[in-house]
């Protein structure tokens, strides 16, 4: 009989494990030791929304606000699995937001740090925020997650490693999902349901990986290929409820070698928890 | 007879003498002066467009490249006319893109610097770009600018001051206009011509203005009043050609004491020029 295994909670799952950072102490104020685990690759770099999710974690341990309400993230050399130091700074303290700044840096073959990303981040507390919703966004229309494609369904499209796979239970639209078949539809969309796979739920910091875990919209532009990203700015609206997210991305805009990717994530009680935008380089098709 | 008056250029116009920064010199290298000028205020504050382009031309004095590509600002305290200071970081410079981080500081009655925007940036070479398009967002629908309207047409609907409006050449669509007779039309939108009262054409320093100098989208959600600016990332896609802008802003999710706007700006020529997204608080009602 198979094992059953206990669902992760928040604060107790692989994800959190992966993304957890160690203070240096009280002579280094602010920075913190982590390890980029190799369990969150992709081709061969590791996962940018994996990275502003730990880069997030650092800056919650450093601010006086505990939730990321918008993080701006310049991404400048690729990551790769292996130690990591990440340093931040209080910019601003204010009564609702608190800013911070946080770069995260590795080591290179003489051990000196070599800076991966950059981020700027407002910070606030999102339990405090008032109820309002007059939102105008909809909700993205695609299949039930039944009727939606697993990695196991198909052909793996992807060379090279796709170990953050396995992390994730990714489930792409159909619609969405023909690039792996030879026939994207042109439209430059991505949808999916999103969670991860030990069944932790979604908390603010899973939100930041779920911006920039699905894969390009340019491969359904037909534009198979890396896509680096060179910017991307998240905001967290909501706390997200428990259960399967859904998330929904959109290119309008390639040209000049650029293209923009506008993510929105949804909750499973039709709340819009993240919205995010980056800007990232056009394959090479 | 009235005088005609030389149409202003880019390098000798208001909005470049206004946006002019001063090295201090080999003494300290990236560090600028500036002057805010009253002639960019709005209500009681300096316009966060016009300090975005003002941080970004001392960035791209100090970055091995000078046009912005993407550029993300968050908003610590508001600004006011009189002196600033620009204190700017090359971290890191690459082959076609460069990154940079700025401060705009101003003082206090006792002479300590105060920050007032904290800003990451990669720069590149627009001219250098490449010519592919392959657009899918389409030009704003609206009318003609001889059947928008200017501020003249109009009653003053905003208290305090709004010296900015001299400054350009601002029509609005009167489909996003009826807040200003108290009938906004719900949809949170904005949608205006844009250019700069002088006739100077658009650069990509404009442009940082333009994403930010319309009327705020709560306007047209009827929610009229003060809506800061958290943080503001723009992204400059293309060189604009000469003649006016079209200026098109939506926002979809308000929620939480917090709203989205969505700034394209498309030049005379058709092309999509610039994207932003900011996150803004909601005015309180």
């Amino acid at each position: 009989m198979a094992q059953v295994q206990a669902q992760a909670t928040i604060g107790d799952s692989e994800f959190d494990r992966d993304t957890a950072v160690t203070p240096r102490g009280a002579a280094e104020p602010g920075v913190y030791d982590a390890e980029l685990s190799a369990g969150w690759t992709i081709i061969t770099a590791v996962n940018g929304g994996y990275l502003l999710a730990l880069v997030g974690r650092a800056l919650a341990e450093a601010l006086p606000h505990r939730d990321p309400i918008t993080v701006s993230a310049h991404y400048l050399t690729s990551s790769v699995p292996g130690p990591a130091v990440i340093r931040t700074e209080l910019v601003r303290a204010g009564n609702t937001l608190s800013t911070g700044q946080a770069s995260l840096f590795q080591y290179d073959e003489q051990g000196r740090e070599v800076e991966r990303i950059r981020v700027l981040a407002s910070y606030g507390d999102l339990a405090a925020l008032p109820d309002d919703v007059r939102t105008t966004a909809t909700e993205p229309v695609m299949p039930a997650f039944e009727h939606c494609l697993g990695p196991e369904m198909g052909p793996a499209p992807i060379p090279g490693s796709s170990e953050i796979v396995d992390r994730l239970a990714l489930r792409l639209d159909p619609a969405t999902a023909g690039w792996a078949v030879g026939a994207p539809s042109g439209k430059g969309e991505m949808r999916a349901w999103f969670g991860l796979a030990d069944g932790r739920d979604a908390d603010p910091f899973s939100l930041l990986l779920a911006v920039d875990a699905l894969p390009p919209t340019a491969f359904d532009l037909g534009l198979i290929g890396w896509a680096p990203t060179v910017e991307l700015t998240a905001h967290v609206r909501r706390f997200p409820a428990p259960g399967p997210l859904r998330v929904a991305i959109t290119t309008r805009n390639v040209a000049g070698g650029f293209l923009e990717e506008d993510a929105e994530v949804w909750d499973s009680a039709g709340h819009l928890v993240a919205q995010s935008r980056q800007l990232a380089r056009t394959p090479r098709a």
